[in-house]
């Protein structure tokens, strides 16, 4: 075969995996993030910045897994932390010393971490908090902002999805269910509010003021836009939960990474629990919770009655314990400063490359997150973000020919860094973001 | 130092390690089955049937992380497929070849899985496949076993931890919140049943047939006592959801072990949707469900309007991917034949002990798992197997002198094999079972 000939039938190879896919995966897929058409792109091997696909193009990688590799891929010191772990084991009904290690870098790196507990996913991170504020509070309802993901615990996902066609009106927003039969009673359980919006929230809140065990708010929630949210916003929640008996629960899955002690570091309170998962196990599964002392307590063993008994097989395990730690030793204050001001340079230089294209754009973000918007006026809430089908189309667009040049950002329009990137990177982003502000200024005039 | 000062500064570390731990984990811990007075132990390398605690003291090991991991600990074949995997990358949000492969090895494994989806954990699998018949069905409601545990999703753990003091009658039992501020509407929307008792089930369940989603059964529930399902029971749950217009779920995530198809191969019926767990991920996390495509469709994401969407960060990670391919593949038929062959051999050496020590005792399970009993006539429900405090306090003691002895076992008196164990294992175990049974024949008299 000469080089054409082995480039189609590696192009064809992608085909003929997806067509098996098709046989035994709903819509060949194992997540909705990574469907694509005609097919999904299937890799063969990532390392830094880069992943090469079996078809053997290479390209770099500003989704790090949905924000989740800090380290971008492979990174040798974590690559040789979890070998040497699995070379004696993944998982056992015993303790290992790694989940101590991890738990007290965690706690000591964050002010208001009195005590941890390790779960397996950012899903069952959010899930498990929410647990513990029912339980501190003998509460049932969580109030959690229109718009925000937090995972696939079905409370925490009511009104992820809301749109125009179902959101309701502002002083009196829908529970939209994003799941077809979710139980009624699931719906009634959650007060959803609206992110960055003072007066309206504190409304929406005081009507069930007696029944909210915790508000859940993700400070630079990813798919209400990477808007961060406004101090003045996190007070008034801060200031209403201490007034009104329920708990302040961040959830910094995503945005534990934008300083060395979390996002929550950026403001003024404390919360009363938080939501951890994504980078801090190192590329491998992991979820946690970690919070006020007396909250945590009621998931100690010790205590009779035992309030909130949880289980899980692989919670705490090794791998994920030893990767996690040399990820996050790794993310030293330094290494959150450099990747902040690359981050930055990324924003002007994708700016620059707007106006060099005759296009308006704006940018939100916060640490080394940021979306681009298609719009002068960087949106400040979730309805003023919301993108209709037009805006999604261009916004699409982009993304593809993104693709095509070499670059893979989120499906959000959205561009996550890790450390391992340089001005290279950055550079070979903002050039194939100035052809892809080109390919989509006609989509816009 | 000499090797008792040795010895001492090594068992003075673990001491010293939960002193730490207790300052960052609620209790010490990660897990509620780790936790042991006065420390827990720290696992310093496993391999094969064997573990060894950073004391030096190596224990041969049968629990398996309760029961995820079939072939032992830091099998070659799954510690080089893992570490192969980690080179190239550990998650991406692109495909790989490793998660459609595994997912063909399952749908072809077992009859009646059209399709799966993967997900991170057993807890995340049932949630997701009870989602999955509320979607399919519209229906609210699912029904439980009185006393089976499922994961950690609030709906699936009610009653789980019942007892004599909130159960209830048999006719009409308690629905018991596992969790303190479980919300009643939780409760509401769950239907207690009776495992194995075929006509009161029944009665329970014609009680709210219009509402019921689905019935969720384990067909050899670990908390219940290990008592494999009867026939008559499945079968009746079989024609009662068929009737009623309900889907029967199967929670396979410790069963699927006992038969090369899962223990649904020893019925005769096919459950409309299956949760996986445990030992398909090779050692590392995974979850899964699979079953019918109608159901299993809602989660295509080419469907307009996508009824299920469900994401998930380390879902299909290519690591749990690869290693549980390698797990899988290595449990063939003849593997299943013979891990099950010598968990019989262990039965018996077991029952032989018991009468060689004089006390009575009684053992139930299925495939490579079992219970022991101590009581003389074997219990087929959650309420007869239920032990009072006495007989808790015989089997605690049995099992903290079988450690002694250098055997782990799970904290419910139960024993799971892997495939590298041989005749030389189970004589260490009958051996220090039958020193065992001496120990708490005192308690019995």
């Amino acid at each position: 075969m000469n080089s054409d000939e082995k480039n189609e039938a590696r192009i064809g190879r992608q085909e003929e995996i997806y067509r098996i896919a098709c046989r035994y995966l709903p819509g060949g897929i194992s997540r909705n993030a990574i469907f694509r058409r005609p097919h999904p792109f299937y890799v063969a091997s990532a390392s830094g910045a880069y992943i090469t696909d079996i078809s053997g193009v290479t390209r770099v990688d500003f989704s790090n897994n949905m924000a989740s590799l800090i380290h971008g891929h492979a990174h040798p010191a974590l690559v040789k932390s979890a070998c040497e772990q699995i070379a004696k084991g993944t998982a056992y009904a015993i303790a290992t010393e790694a989940e101590v290690r991890l738990a007290q870098h965690l706690c000591e790196r964050v002010q208001g971490f009195d005590k941890i507990r390790f779960v397996n996913s950012g899903t069952e991170a959010v899930m498990a908090m929410i647990k513990a504020a029912r339980c501190f509070t003998g509460r049932p309802k969580i109030a959690k902002a229109e718009g925000a993901y937090h995972g696939s615990y079905d409370f925490a996902e009511v009104s992820q999805a809301a749109s125009p066609a179902n959101w309701g009106n502002l002083d009196s927003p829908n529970n939209v269910p994003l799941v077809f039969g979710t139980p009624r009673e699931v719906l009634d359980n959650v007060v959803v509010y609206h992110f960055n919006d003072v007066e309206r929230t504190m409304a929406i809140l005081d009507r069930q003021a007696d029944k909210i065990a915790c508000v859940l708010v993700d400070p630079v929630p990813h798919r209400i836009g990477f808007i961060p949210a406004e101090e003045r916003f996190i007070l008034a929640l801060r200031q209403w939960t201490k007034r009104n008996g329920a708990l302040l629960a961040f959830d910094e899955v995503i945005s534990f990474r934008i300083e060395y002690g979390g996002a929550q570091a950026c403001y003024p309170v404390t919360p009363d629990l938080t939501a951890l998962g994504k980078m801090i196990g190192g590329g491998f599964p992991i979820g946690a919770f970690a919070g006020r002392d007396e909250i945590m307590q009621n998931l100690d063993p010790r205590s009779a009655p035992l309030k909130f008994p949880l289980s899980g097989t692989f919670s705490a395990n090794p791998v994920s314990m030893s990767a996690g730690l040399a990820a996050m030793e790794l993310y030293s204050e330094e290494a959150v400063a450099k990747i902040n001001a690359l981050t930055q340079t990324a924003i002007n230089q994708v700016y620059e490359a707007a106006r060099t294209a005759g296009i308006q754009i704006s940018i939100t973000g916060g640490g080394s997150l940021f979306k681009i918007h298609f719009r002068k006026t960087a949106p400040t809430t979730f309805r003023e973000a919301f993108e209709d089908d037009n805006l999604k189309k261009v916004s699409d667009a982009f993304i593809e020919h993104l693709h095509e040049k070499g670059v893979i950002i989120v499906n959000s329009c959205s561009c996550v860094l890790s450390t391992v990137m340089v001005q290279k990177e950055i550079d070979i982003l903002s050039e194939a973001a100035l052809s892809g502000f080109r390919h989509v200024k006609p989509m816009l005039d």
